[in-house]
């Protein structure tokens, strides 16, 4: 295994605390979950709450320039103090209400995208708010010189690589320690979506980021318009909830099917991955689907494969751009294995492995997509994900027992 | 139970045929899932098959006004031929392929959405394309009257309400037959994604439906602007692959969570459910957490109760508007749970249930939302979901002995 592959999260409870632990085993936590941050998602209207959080000598914020996190090294996010960013925000972004903040929404005034992440319940003596919650302030602040703070950016921007401090690429960040890669899952992935939806998708006119940049709203009027254009069209997401004013995540399936003797994984090769390298199979789950159906399609789409009783093993966020990754373990049915890459041609090969080449590759073939494999690892063998993929968790699961003929040798 | 709860799909093979299946018993198949279609969704850019498949004889076309479906009774939808349609459709609404659609884009031409929901491989002697797909085509139409086919439409309305066909309001479907549900549920999701993105999210100007209504692409040119303003401003969706050009899927968690020592069940009251009635909690999943994550910060917004290993039971797509229902079986830690409501205000009540008590109403007191309990109910007990609800199902998995304590007296 690759040196640069940091540890996973640890589950958040141990398995001997519950009847579930003992019967399903551990809780298999993936890479970029395992936030240690509370949300308190209720407190991201209170402005008075938002008010005294982004001041607080407690906070830190995590700042994206083009979605690329400042770092202090590769395993860990810069944390940046109030006092650096105050030429960007301005001393109170949070003043207003959200009232009063879409009343006098002005389309032209450019403000840096800011996220409230979460309280740090790590960390001592930091803030307490109402009687419940207590931690260390997160935000995240968009950086990217553009618009009115183009200025205070750049020389901002300036000052943090004087301390040292570094934007890395967001395709290399599976460096991150565990902790670390979930609180930028989240940054990355919501601010990736506030600046994917600029505009109303429903009325075409430009929306407002509220709810401390949790959602969208479309005000009903814009400072920045002539009159009498000041006043804009009715749109529907005023008048009811619209999930277009939230968040959006991609479910996508990925799973390990097994034969039906249960001896073999079918995996697959895309036409971009490194010699020797294959993966599970995967896809975004469709409209009107349940998991374990999408799970079917896809095994049968990519590779012809009919795939019989589905079973969801664990979940992974996915913050490029925004996905949840659930992972299953399928299995074909008699007579449905034989492979056919012709029906939607994505997969350049697919395989049935052998459990036993499978634990050799787990042992020695995994590396992070950009990186050489170990040095017990022989040219020609099969290359797999690392372990911070749910892929590698997934096959590792299944050469440990999980479908039911428990291993002889487990991994 | 009520006797107007129709039966739920088939789980697609049955646990005997594989290790999977014996080990974890059989699959559930949730309301909404179970379609009888196979999507082929790669054949969705193919312009000659979806020509040939929009006017063979075999072909449906499940009609949608206002989102509500053509029925010819609450448990069966309409279909409707071709000839019916082809006022507001035309001889070949997919004479071009997707690049030309694409170059001659007008917004000001209104072009009733039209969805191509896949192949009915049930039905004989139907469609074959190329050496593998066969069966009787299925689309979906809108036939709101708008537009220029007001007309059109609504005439073509009167004929089929004349034949005894109804619109009938889409929040009364749950009485659908399990395999027209699940055609509907796709139906329905798709259909108004594409009308809740009339606009791109990421430039404000009007969007085009392509990949037979799977996609949203945005121009670059639209002949219904004055020159020069026929050539858009660039935009990212264009160059790259965006999620928003995708139908979009909110992930939900719904879950029964369990008491430590394995005897009670937690369920919530939202503030308009009828007297008497409790479900499991419920939420959304946000940006850069694991369904497991999800569910603990759910549990504890809503509930204050405190959750350890999470367990993934079945998923359930639901299409109001565009949920995919995760469906989990959770443990409370030991010590935590006391149940505080202030957190998250969004419940009105609580509580812990025995699972006697929960065994009792399963049998005697679920209904649909708006319909009576049976006749064995008994005024002043527990009230829950149907059988076509998930949070139904997650209970009577975790009364059967899901979480490890075999159940003496199952239903």
């Amino acid at each position: 295994m690759s040196q640069n592959i940091p540890d996973l999260p640890e589950p958040a409870h141990p398995e001997v605390d519950s009847m579930l632990g003992r019967k399903f085993g551990k809780e298999v936590a993936n890479y970029f979950s395992g936030s240690p941050l509370n949300r308190v998602s209720f407190l991201r209207t209170d402005h008075t709450f938002l008010s005294r959080a982004i001041q607080h000598p407690s906070t830190s914020f995590v700042l994206l320039n083009n979605l690329w996190p400042l770092t202090k090294s590769p395993t860990e996010l810069a944390r940046i103090s109030y006092k650096d960013v105050e030429p960007l925000i301005g001393e109170e972004p949070f003043f207003q209400p959200e009232e009063d903040q879409i009343k006098g929404f002005n389309s032209s005034t450019y403000i840096p995208q800011l996220l409230f992440l979460g309280l740090d319940t790590r960390i001592p003596d930091s803030l307490t708010y109402k009687e419940y919650y207590t931690g260390a302030p997160y935000f995240a602040l968009d950086v990217t010189p553009k618009g009115t703070i183009t200025d205070a950016a750049t020389a901002l921007i300036e000052t943090l690589e004087a301390r040292s401090l570094t934007f890395i690429s967001d395709r290399m960040l599976l460096s991150l320690s565990a902790h670390d890669a979930a609180i930028y899952a989240t940054a990355r992935q919501v601010m990736d979506w506030n600046l994917r939806n600029p505009f109303c998708a429903q009325c075409g006119y430009p929306t407002l980021s509220v709810n401390a940049g949790f959602k969208r709203a479309c005000p009903p009027s814009d400072l920045a318009a002539e009159l009498p254009a000041r006043e804009r069209p009715p749109c529907a997401t005023r008048t009811g909830i619209s999930n277009l004013s939230f968040p959006r995540t991609d479910p996508t399936v990925i799973m390990a099917v097994v034969s039906a003797d249960g001896t073999k994984v079918l995996l697959g090769r895309g036409k971009r991955y490194p010699k020797y390298w294959y993966s599970t199979l995967a896809g975004f789950l469709e409209p009107g689907e349940s998991v374990e159906e999408a799970v079917r399609r896809e095994v049968w789409e990519e590779a012809g494969v009919r795939c019989g009783r589905v079973v969801i093993h664990s979940t992974q966020p996915w913050p490029y751009p925004a996905n949840l990754m659930i992972g299953a373990i399928g299995q074909a049915v008699p007579g449905g294995e034989e492979i056919h890459l012709g029906h939607d041609p994505e997969l350049e090969d697919a395989k049935w492995y052998e459990f036993e080449e499978l634990r050799q590759a787990l042992r020695v073939g995994t590396s992070g997509l950009g990186e050489e494999a170990g040095q017990e690892y022989r040219e020609g063998d099969l290359r797999l994900p690392p372990k911070t993929a749910i892929a590698n968790q997934l096959l590792t699961a299944v050469v440990n027992g999980f479908v039911g003929v428990e291993s002889e040798s487990k991994i």
